[in-house]
């Protein structure tokens, strides 16, 4: 939990546009891929030198590069100064403790967002990745800190030339991006919903104090979904309002999709809080009933045992003058008070409702 | 609960646009029936083919085209072409999961609302269904999942004639179809309003852990009708205060009723959830109640027998000189020593107001 | 509390504009009264057909027409169409399941209201009813459930011609009729702070779960109360700012008096809800103070009699070799050894502070 | 707590602008007193008879008149009508049940304000006084239930012409005396606040019920103070905002500062009622704890005990072939188990943290 | 706590601009440094005389005074009167019981801020200091309780000429003493999330009636840096979009990002406190758990031994007629019945999984 700021105190100190890489290294090897392409042709490319890290020449297409792994500051250094950034938007981009924003710089438009894993395994945590955008008037530049699978699909409906995405501009790319990103979302909230269903059932079953701290565990990830799809809704508000001619408006109808997904998203998270909230008040309240009927069970034994062992204890001393004792009866007469006793409790406790 | 995200995350990584029908198939076959009427003439039709998705020609009035069940992607996908419907407006047609929401795309305006089953099983879960309404200049397009006879009385009125719905336009009509889902969720609050007071009375007779289940339960459902409500209010004060010509003037006064309407129903759910809450606290406060009164009966069992057993015991041991035992009065001694101790017992729980 | 649901949906596939009383029938018999007035004249009258529910005629003064019971839906029809009341207007009349609010129509204004009874009776329920008030330029139209006493002294000070009354416009005589149910607030607000004040003495005194159901039953007719002022507070901020001519300037310091008054009444009442969730608080730590207590003394008596118990046991054993049970002053130290035990056992609680 | 209603329901049924004091009466004699002063002059004068509350003639500087004591309605109206006021004004001075609040009538603005006393001893309740202030384009009348020695620094500068007082007009006097009810403001938290310690101090070394009911005392006082401070920051907003041209724009800063205060005494008012929050659930908690002590004692004694006297019953016993009866070492062996049972309790106690 | 209410109500009854030190003496002599530079020069003086409190005459660049120890008013009188700044400005500035603030006063800019130090000791209490800062056309003035080493950093880039401070105003200096404060405020941050982290996993492993009163502590601790913090982001939101030509366009993007950090010291901080909440929450269900675990040992014990005892009892009785006594195996049955009751016993127990 504290990660997030030790991260960001180290930098207390420096200039600002001082060039950091501020998180943890998610993967071996910075891949960069380029990707240039117009109705007619799409061209591929993998970067490998610094020099390359910038717009095709004499080609009037949309070009996207995507930047993945975070942790070399001089290839980020050489594509601002190609793309003409401003070092605090590259510093911006390295420190992965940011909160989703954007920012409208005129030229280019810069986006920060956050991804989740999806996280299969039952015990893991929920983490977050970083992802920079850059939207340009005929470029986009990505940066994310490991990419993964997220954007094959993307990938696969450039190259095909299947869909909008040959014939519209970079701003249809970015909206393809986000929109990527916002699905991935509801993968992660539905794996956190089967989490709170499997719970819910243990709530009812069995609930042991494990099952509050996997409630208790729950709550904060929402916490963290919530912190990151907050911003996320203002962002999207942001791209489907702006009047910057970075975007077309023919593309605000997608936008305003995407936000009617992020407002979604917030739904479920504000639901899956309350159910949490609801369980949390349930596991309490089970806790009361078990102790009450461990009471019960206390103060039948004893109400029930303790009158009898006075009166065995009555027949058990010595005084010499006790006339119960020499009658001939006097044991079977003890057996059958007893015996009274015994059903005149249980008379009571039924009436109590207490068995 | 993670249904409606399942059903969400289903389409992670398609190209937006793309046809998919997202829920649950509510009723077996597609029924679509098509009503054209204006002040003099009223004409009803059942649609089999996908031709006949379209307005009527040579016929100027209004027409109104009801589809039931959304299933088969093709007969949409006819519609929006003859009506000339944005694909994502059919895609949110389609996806069942979508929130409440109106768009105002100029030439029509499209509405998505939920309605919500009349369950009059007290056991059966509260379901959603949701209908998307389109608004043009002389049609009105709606879609059900599931219709039932939401609409009937509507008809009727077409039908015969009377009240204004055959002088006014599709703005009207869409208001009429809006009323009478909003009537719809008045049933609704009724019957869970007494569920409400059914387990309110539980509460002071018998509680049990049911009961709180069931409590819970009831705010949960609180949570689903307050999550499909406030966006209603939304739509309906939009519709009052829009300046779209699709929308004449003299039927702002009825949308203004109906938004009357949707205050009353955020008043009676928040009403209703506040009386949960009381609910809640009143069985977890009556759970410690019970438990004190358990823990009464045991402290005056324990205090009660506890010194008699002592006495019964001193009164057994076998010390050779014990001049009590070897007394001819001493049983009798014995018995009025535990009389006494009885009564002064009884006089201190009687202070304390244990009894 | 469902009783206002219940009401509603009866409504439901009626089309708008159908008047039907919604609500008990609280007076057996219509009373409709007509008072005119200018700053010279005085006429009172008592109407019993429906002709009479008109303006006189060639009277340039203001008419007041006040209507007691709603259930005579003829008579509001004939009332209406004199007037030119809207169909909506009518329906909200009758409609007393309606939440208090103002429309300004522009020949004349329409104002609901609450007023609640002066519930003397301790047990009582809370109970509301609902008014209407119709400002038109040279008339007030006013209706009631059930009128009571409230407005004798309005009438009087119209008769006898003191005050600004008779000066003044409609506006005034609306200020007046407003005034006079904001004041009855008070009245009800003052029998429920007394209420709060008798069970706050009994929560130190003697708290049992009745306190608890009647501190819950006052904080739901606070909420009751609340749905009330603080739509009052708006419809009174709306006449004092409004701009529409039927309000004269001169009138607007008097409804910003009354203004002032409606945020007191929310002041009280957000006071007296915080008084209740705190009496709530100690009532529940007032249970746990009594677990507690009662659990100490268990404590102390089975800690000061299990260890007597015990060494009585023990001596009471047969074992044949027991050199004390033979010792002449056996039976004397073990009473000096009951004696020790119970004097350290003493100290002990004395040291833990349980007795 | 209900005073405040009581008092207002009194007026029910009255005309507006009846003048009546409401409150109690705080000061045995109505107390007047005149200031009248510019920048070379200063004139006091202590006033008794009705016909001298007015502007003294031929000065062109500013006076001050000063009245402590509400009850003698005379004298209020008479100065109604030397200065213009509205009767509502004079109502609303007489009526020590308002709310805090400016009100800007064009040729003087009206001020309400609470002041609260110094409550040096502990006991004693926190009791709010009302102050009024009428600030005229050369004039300042101020409205006191019982003034106490607020003022004497004012005076005093007036007198000795040190500071800004006797240079600047009748809003800088204001200003001044605004600041003084400000400034007790700190006085009355500073001493809350020492309570609140004093009461923290106890909840940690010896909790007790009182504490409970002492910690919801300081709570509901700082909800009063709360009701008077939040409209203070808004009228002494109003008065730095303000455009009128009673007040100067060199003013404005002084204001500013003051405002600045109200916003320190609202920040520590929101300190101590989270300090309040957290003392009560630290006090509930320690209940907890203490119960759950006192049920490790029982539990302890009698896991100890039970097993022991259970031992003893058994060598109690009179069958006639009981073997350990007759050994010679029976008795000694019986001590041996005893002493190993308790040893071995004692071990897992000690593993369970009990002891 | 109450230690900034008292040394504000100190104040009480003087007339405003009145210079009195409010504030603990933090440092024993007040250090007062001038650097005075441009492009190409830097010279830095310490100053001793109050002569020398003015800008240096005769040069054209940005001068910067700082001043470390507020207790001598003198000083601070002949720098306002040097700098021209108002006397409640001087007031506030000593005042350091004032809230975060910026006031643009035309020709300066007066910004007071909190910096809280670096407690490495995990007992020290967070201490808040008061940053004052002016910013003029052509100088800084910045006040300091106590400066410690936070500006050294920014000395050493002046000195060095690295960086863009010497190319820039005094508007950049300003945002790079901002910036210098909110970095420390992650260093603080940091230092209580491990404190949190460290108390969470004590929370797990032993819980201590210690463990709920840290856990408050930081609870408070947060609410403190919280008081801080959201005005601080007022500040800087003001600085970002203000208008004022003291700060040039170019400066905007810099303290964007300073904005940007303290949205994220914002986030962490409520972070902070829903993991301190559910700390709590976990707390106190822990002890109910203790509770039951300790209750299920006490109904265990109880259970299994009292109807032992009861039976040694029956059979240590003295009928004379008890044939059970006289049999040979009575003694063997005996333990053979104990035996079955037991394992009876255990089973149960095993099956309510209360073992």
């Amino acid at each position: 939990m504290t990660k997030r700021v030790k991260k960001q105190s180290r930098k207390a100190g420096l200039p600002p546009g001082t060039l950091i890489h501020i998180g943890d290294v998610l993967s071996d090897q910075i891949k960069i891929s380029l990707m240039s392409y117009d109705e007619e042709h799409v061209a591929e490319r993998s970067i490998s030198t610094l020099q390359e890290c910038r717009l095709p020449e004499d080609f009037p297409g949309i070009t996207w590069i995507n930047v993945e792994g975070l942790h070399e500051t001089k290839i980020l250094e050489q594509l601002g100064a190609n793309f003409g950034m401003h070092p605090l938007i590259l510093e911006d981009i390295l420190n992965t403790a940011q909160r989703p924003k954007i920012e409208d710089l005129g030229k280019y438009i810069f986006i920060v967002l956050k991804m989740f894993n999806n996280h299969e395994d039952k015990a893991e945590e929920l983490e977050s990745e970083q992802v920079s955008i850059i939207l340009g008037s005929n470029y986009v530049v990505s940066f994310w800190e490991k990419e993964g699978k997220t954007l094959d699909p993307i990938r696969e409906r450039i190259r095909s030339g299947k869909g909008r995405l040959r014939k519209m501009g970079p701003d249809y790319l970015t909206y393809a991006i986000i929109d990527a990103i916002v699905d991935s979302y509801f993968i992660v909230l539905e794996q956190l919903g089967e989490k709170i269903e499997f719970y819910e059932d243990t709530l009812v079953s069995k609930p042991t104090p494990q099952t509050l701290q996997a409630i208790q565990h729950l709550k904060r990830e929402m916490i963290i979904l919530r912190k990151s799809v907050w911003p996320l809704r203002e962002i999207v508000g942001f791209l489907e309002r702006t009047e910057s001619n970075l975007l077309d408006d023919s593309v605000g109808i997608y936008f305003k999709d995407v936000y009617d997904h992020t407002i979604q998203l917030i739904d479920t998270i504000e639901t899956f809080r309350d159910t949490l909230s609801a369980m949390l008040d349930i596991y309490l309240s089970s806790i009361s009933n078990k102790m009450n009927e461990v009471m019960k069970v206390l103060t039948v034994i004893a109400t029930l045992f303790m009158p009898l062992t006075f009166l065995a204890g009555v027949y058990g001393m010595n005084f010499t003058f006790m006339p119960e004792l020499k009658w001939e009866y006097g044991y079977l007469m003890f057996w059958i008070l007893i015996a009274i006793t015994v059903v005149l409790m249980l008379i009571y406790f039924r009436k109590k409702k207490w068995l």
